[in-house]
């Protein structure tokens, strides 16, 4: 999504103007949502059938298709759609945005004195590393009701294009905070717990939508901007087997798992297409192997990219054609709106493509109940700003960041702090006082916001000093930030990162702390009297080797960007209020992996031949300062296997090759098999006093075939347990989808032989066989 | 002087709105200049004695003051004054820059399709390191030039405000680049000779003045904002001590023998004192002890800051009143323009001090032929666009660079670099292909940039990888920088500061390079295959000390901020095709001395009680990066002392009370001499084969008595030598400006006892007594 696409500009622009030299005060007063069928301004729409809600949608849908000329069908192609007004269709803004709360981005969604805030969430990346799937939906579903709210008061759209599920291959990448973070499983599970959340209505209408999710961007999209290539011009080269076992299964999860109600399709070129523009990927992938129910979106304006930036037809009308044709419903942008018509005439596609978009267009409104008249009179027609930036909501985003923020490091239990022994504490760092930082892009305007030094603050005296004058920290102020820290009981130094260092169109080019934080950090730690916490708030991994080995730096914290709520959520770990739980979703590499590693290679899978290390924890052997999954807590957790198979059968069926003793010496079969699973249970038992939740992750490591991942997570479980007790944890393992491998050409098939469950220390062996 | 003072900021801002929206093209046009008594107008005009160039200016400008009511007075005790119209008087902008070129900073003066640039020298720091007065005297006449062609197009006005000689107490203080460095001696040539230059006329015409230079800030101004005290609010605590040796010197100079037209007055209080409201350190000394033939002006809107700012006064009429009477003639704002007239109705001042305001302000106009007439029919009244920029001027700007560059490491001399045998020259770093950063702040259009890229790739093949997006250097870009590294044969390093880093209201808190600037050198020396040459661009010192100590650093240079042909003069040193000859005009500090010293500790002797080191070579002991007076050549130069006196013996007047006995034990004596002064000659050499330039320091150290400099400067000669040739090199040590140290109230002594005498590694020793 280019928020600040450059086709884009010139409106935000004259707009500022305007109102620069006019003084507009608020501009957009409470007002009412967009609708159709509205008899109240007309009694004649009663009798559109398109307007009657006794019939099914696929039948209004064929009714007000029927009802509309080519040219005004072409409206409905571009996310500035309609009017319609003789049918009392108004305008309708498809763009909004909603990645972790409810977004000023996109021109759907507004704020105003009538709703001049929402709740806003950790960003996705610490949201993921709570491993909490329940937390996932419970955001989207605070989300989706703060979203009905605006709508309802004229301020947002329905169509919500979030979340990112994009893998985060490379720690680099600008927007890998909005995402899950770089394991499938995590980014499948994500993708479907957040959609489920946003579209599920509480009346149980699977049919009916609370609001639409989108997921994007589709596929193999994470490059931005890496030392002069763009994502308008990169074309991601990836190989059969990591489109199959990578970069897919969070979209297939994502519209099979989740029904998601649209997929954005991105705007670099996958092997030589633009994926807005490629059949087999859209047509033939989305709708046709995964029954999309819903639209697919272009992200905006890639289809003007691909012709103009790509080069990729020599007319618009080819472009136009070729991205309808492929399976494309909306443009973001205004291409579709500019070039259609003309293709139609120039015979490059029929109106019955046109039809076909639009009718999945307007299926998906009519699934939000846009052609079901007064929403006040449907289900969620009573939301309103009171529904928003709720008490219980601004929990929740304190509770996600709680969850998300991973303890990386806690020599001699420094943490937790001590509010009653500690009389004063040292807050230092160019993020210690930040707030739009901390809740990252695709933001909204929060409900209020509590900064580190205030959440701190608020449980003991503190002294602050920022140290650098922003994160670049060109020049760290260091006599200062030690004179403080030589005297206080503590010391809590908050660094990272923020919007100017990683962000869209934005991707790092190393992976240290930026400018002279390391510097900050090293001398503050060198005089402080106390322990010294390091709390690094980024939304891709740093390399703090220097901070891991140093023995004055007692504490390392991750909080991503941890949302509005993000300050108070970390002084709930740092003084022991809350027992951390987050576990990293992402690898954190040592800067030297970066330097031999071009982001643009988007190989997931070691090349010895070139000494290419491949990447993520399924692939990548190499040194890491932080592994996936790491993350401590003030307590410990046992784990024993009461459950698991010693061997493993895969029944062939009589026409499968492999049935006649012949392929008994083959390493993997063919899958073949449907709804094969066996049992893991494990007693896991907190150790500690303190309560504690604790995620277990189930990792499997199959024979080495067919290149396959040295290990992947196949289920992950969080518990809340308190002091001294146990729980069983039961994990189903899918055998066709959890043992199984992609080969070469992206069959997949089951491994056999000796494959390996891990569950933190504790392994377990286990052969397959045919 | 405030070029973005907030008072200033509306008035660019709706020219630059109403641009925006007119598209105004090309404002300034060719027009006339500013000029009064142009009887072309208007025959009566002739008749005034104001315009008769036959009388003396005092004469003419009594004549003007008694024409002139008290409101019209008033309108011209301000840099936008006049007009008046029936007196034939135009609008004339006081407000210039030139302080290293026309600049463009201040109302005074533009660019245009008429003359679209003008000469850009080094920044003034980089130039004192040249230690050649010559040379700063052909620079103001240069930009005088240049300045009068542009007045007579009217593009410029007569009157600039430069230069700057505050002495560089501190290496963090941002407008240090602005100044010629920490000692008095070079401030003060330095100052004499860039104002003779602007000033003097080539008829010799003493009276006349071509410009009118303006010395400034008087007085011990060098904190511009550090930590929160900004410039508004500092009251700089001075001793007499170091007021009467330090800070007032460089005035003292500029006024006396540099016979300056005018002085500013800083924004800062002087031990609890506006420098613009005390009337002993203007009336009193510059007007009163040194005779100051000018005018007197506030820093741009400094009366309005002693009043709201600093609350030195209840009212504005007061502090109108009290900046009169202390002196000032003209104010830089329009405060003086709104409350003198109320000031003088309150009674708090009487129209005589007004009339003796605008009669020096008028006088220096006179001076400078604006009641002449038509300027085209006098002296420099053909100079025109033809006369700026032309291929001599812009010669002098690489000179100047390639004269201030200095040389600090040079391992096995790895430098110069042979253009035939180097076939690859790997260029790396964020000031590498710089242009504006070049020219330094108050800075105007240059003529052309030869960037230090440009500059080199004129020579030889180059490879360029900037390394980092800017100075700030937040992430620095490694592996592109060492993959070009790994392949050259020579590696040049273009780092350090620009604007962002160090500038007028922008004093460092560090001193280390900006960011990631040393990751970037190390990792890229590192893998470097040949000879790698560090190059600092900067205003202030940088603690380098990592590179010093590095052996795959072979060599640094320091190029200042080098002026527009400065890539051009850094590849002449490069390349050998000059021998570098520049000297540190002031100490590099490590970081450790600004961790432990405040900047707004003024003193400049040491304080053994609390550890204080005191300031400059001349008082500091402490360990440095680099000294004042480092720099390295291409080849080796001896001296050897030729005359040198064993004793000096002052003779006393009758009168004097050490005349008698009873002071023979006394360690120094008041001063009462005059014109006593003896001969040191030196015979130096240059040892090598290459033509060189070498600047001869004569130091001398006193006896300690009175917290005496542990040595200091009383002269510097740079010669042009051939190699293998020897000068003779003749200094007049003047005893009682030389010899003589300032004791603690400020009264100037004659040390007795053994004084040393330092050139080089050379010293001498000799006795002085009564």
């Amino acid at each position: 999504m280019a928020f600040a696409f450059q086709n884009r500009v010139p409106k935000v622009f004259v707009f500022f103007f305007y109102c620069f030299f006019f003084n507009c005060g608020s501009v957009f007063a409470q007002s009412s949502p967009a609708f159709a069928c509205d008899v109240s301004k007309n009694a004649t729409f009663a009798s559109f059938r398109f307007c009657d809600t006794s019939l099914g949608f696929s039948a209004r849908v064929a009714d007000l298709v029927s009802r509309l000329s080519l040219q005004e069908k072409i409206l409905f192609l571009v996310d500035g759609a309609g009017s319609v007004s003789r049918l009392g269709i108004p305008k309708y803004e498809w763009w909004s945005e909603a990645l972790h709360g409810v977004s000023y981005v996109g021109p759907g969604t507004h704020f105003s004195n009538v709703v001049p805030g929402a709740t806003s969430f950790p960003q996705v990346i610490l949201t993921a590393a709570s491993f909490n799937t329940s937390l996932f939906e419970a955001i989207g579903k605070v989300v989706s009701t703060e979203a009905r709210a605006m709508y309802n008061v004229g301020l947002a759209g329905l169509t919500f294009w979030s979340p990112n599920i994009n893998i985060f291959r490379d720690p680099r990448w600008g927007r890998g905070q909005e995402t899950p973070g770089e394991d499938p499983l995590l980014s499948s599970k994500y993708g479907v717990g957040y959609v489920q959340g946003l579209q599920q209505r509480d009346d149980g209408d699977r049919d009916r939508l609370k609001v639409a999710a989108c997921c994007k961007h589709y596929t193999a999209y994470d490059v931005d901007n890496w030392k002069g290539t763009d994502r308008y011009h990169f074309n991601a080269v990836v190989t059969q087997q990591d489109m199959d076992d990578t970069f897919q299964p969070p979209f297939k999860s994502c519209v099979i798992d989740g029904n998601v109600a649209s997929v954005m399709c991105s705007y670099n070129q996958v092997n030589g297409k633009p994926t807005c523009a490629d059949p087999d990927l859209l047509a033939g992938v989305i709708r046709g192997q995964w029954k999309l129910n819903g639209y697919i979106v272009s992200d905006c304006d890639s289809v003007d990219v691909f012709y103009k930036t790509q080069h990729y037809t020599k007319t618009p009308e080819e472009a136009a054609a070729k991205a309808i044709l492929a399976g494309l419903d909306l443009n973001c942008g205004s291409f579709l709106g500019q070039h259609t018509e003309a293709a139609v005439k120039a015979g490059l596609l029929n109106e019955s493509a046109i039809d076909n978009a639009v009718s999945n267009n307007f299926a998906t409104l009519m699934r939000l109940g846009f052609f079901d008249g007064d929403p006040s009179k449907q289900l969620y027609g009573n939301l309103g700003p009171k529904d928003v930036c709720t008490q219980e909501h601004q929990e929740l985003a304190r509770e996600a960041a709680r969850q998300g923020i991973v303890l990386l490091k806690n020599t001699a239990g420094s943490l937790p702090l001590s509010p009653t022994a500690i009389k004063s504490l040292a807050v230092i760092g160019p993020n210690a006082d930040v707030t739009k930082t901390m809740i990252g892009n695709y933001e909204g305007t929060p409900c209020k916001y509590t900064s580190p030094l205030q959440g701190l603050t608020a449980s003991v005296a503190t002294t602050y000093v920022p140290g650098c004058s922003n994160v670049a920290c060109a020049t760290a102020q260091v006599d200062d930030a030690k004179s403080i820290a030589e005297t206080a009981d503590a010391t809590v130094l908050v660094v990272g990162a923020d919007q100017s260092i990683e962000a869209e169109s934005r991707d790092r080019v190393n992976i240290l702390l930026p400018g002279q934080q390391q510097l900050l950090i090293t001398e503050v730690a060198n005089v402080s009297k106390g322990p010294v916490i390091l709390v690094i708030m980024s939304g891709g991994g740093m390399d703090v080797s220097f901070a891991k080995s140093n023995d004055k730096i007692t504490s390392i914290l991750w909080v991503g960007y941890p949302g509005e709520a993000g300050g108070a959520a970390m002084a709930d770990i740092i003084f022991g209020y809350y027992n951390p739980s987050g576990r990293l979703p992402m690898t954190w590499y040592p800067q030297a992996y970066v330097d031999k590693v071009p982001m643009t290679n988007m190989n997931m899978r070691p090349d010895p031949s070139n000494g290419y290390p491949g990447r993520t924890y399924r692939f990548y052997t190499g040194e890491t300062v932080f592994k996936f999954g790491d993350g401590l807590s003030y307590t410990q957790f046992s784990h024993k296997l009461v459950k698991a198979p010693q061997l493993v059968s895969i029944p062939l069926e009589e026409q499968h090759i492999c049935y006649s003793s012949n392929c008994k010496s083959v390493n993997a079969v063919e899958e073949t098999c449907q709804n094969l699973e066996f049992d893991v249970h494990l007693r896991v038992k907190n150790m500690g006093r303190m309560t504690g939740s604790h995620t277990v992750f189930l990792f499997s490591s199959p024979p080495s075939v067919h290149n396959s991942p040295q290990k992947h997570l196949v289920g992950f479980e969080k518990l809340y347990m308190d002091g001294q007790t146990d729980a069983l944890v039961r994990f189903k393992v899918d055998i066709c989808k959890d043992l199984t491998v992609v080969d070469e050409v992206g069959g997949r098939k089951i491994a056999l032989g000796n494959h390996t469950l891990h569950v933190g220390s504790l392994t377990h062996f286990f052969a397959v066989r045919i």
